[in-house]
């Protein structure tokens, strides 16, 4: 899977003393952009035909500002015109939240959606995982 | 179910020139607050025995920046010390956006779940919906 | 002065337990952007010609999650091709922030300043105070 | 000066374009903390006595999502129960934005200010530009 190492910021805590829930789902973002950097053909991030369809997140344990966290990334389906990110959130060993995205290869002209190109499609067979 | 309207606000948009897929989990629970005032004992929010287990977003429009949006909470599931949230984001009459939330009625002290106390059981049952 | 109500959010807190010194530049922001719907001529807020040049807040008090918070907004002057916007945050009717910003009259395409039209001067000039 | 090296997140972006300038505060805080670490008494972040009293931020350069940040820290003043951060960020060997922190060392029991301890303020002094 691919990682991404990130230092918990103050204001990511909120007034229970863990990091707010509301947090997760920025790292999860965060951690998908250099996972699709390796991925996708290269050109800005804004250019990238993707948007998000669906996520789900369960929290597993609390996290806290004091240690760093580890962001694994990989893709758990590819289908004809979409594909499923899993990810998980490491804190001190433990894993804390399991994230899993729906993103859609999308056509912003049309606005619909649009068939994976076999170029990306193999690149992210590279990270499928069971 | 309950209704909370919410401006958009400028930094809540991306580069990509709509709403951040990450500014709808805050809305969300901003929109859950009230709702759990109505619904909760009195005393400050920080005291609730409530966590957060899981939360699911399906991404079904588009949002602006410009107009309004709705965000309306009830209740779709009470079980023995956890209940289900469901929500709706809507802006210009379309729904933007369904959520489900799973919160924990929890002991901070044992750190563990706690059965749901009948009075706020009969009240989660006021906006329990099919 | 201008004003908008604001119903601060938990996720805007603190692990201090009180709401994050970064969350009044957003809360100013949001403040900023109905003034100028009033000032500016009509379009889409991403259209408008000025970009923040400079930001002072002064944080008088902490700000709770429980109450709402009051942000006034003015203009306290008027340059060639600038000016500033001050603002203060109410909680309680006690003001916890005071804020100026200055504001430029920006031509994307040249990248450079340019001379505010008469007909946005006239209408800052309605909300200029001392 | 101290250093941290910041990947811009995509959501830290707005409509248009560049890196929002709400999301600056926060980079601002994130790299005071691993600058406190290396200077205040260990403890968690949480203990540290430190309120801030003012911000002060000049956006020099628009930012972009693509490349990397650093954000250098260093102390500018220190006064009896109160010391000055001066900071600026850096894109594409570019200074992007300059900031002024004003940090006063608190007492949350009795809500004043109190002395900078000599133990502190050695270390501070450490890291004190003209």
């Amino acid at each position: 899977m691919h990682e991404l190492e990130i230092q918990p910021r103050f204001c990511e805590t909120d007034a229970l003393g863990h990091i707010s829930n509301t947090t997760l789902p920025i790292w999860l973002e965060a951690a998908r952009f250099p996972f699709f950097t390796e991925t996708l053909p290269a050109g800005s991030l804004k250019d990238w035909p993707l948007i998000m369809a669906r996520i789900e997140i369960d929290f597993v344990q609390q996290l806290f500002v004091d240690d760093p966290v580890l962001v694994k990334t990989a893709v758990s389906r590819i289908g004809n015109s979409s594909f499923s990110v899993c990810q998980e959130v490491w804190q001190n060993d433990r894993v804390a939240a399991k994230a899993s995205t729906v993103m859609v290869h999308f056509d912003f002209e049309t606005q619909k959606p649009t068939p994976i190109p076999s170029v990306i499609r193999e690149k992210l067979e590279g990270f499928l995982v069971e």
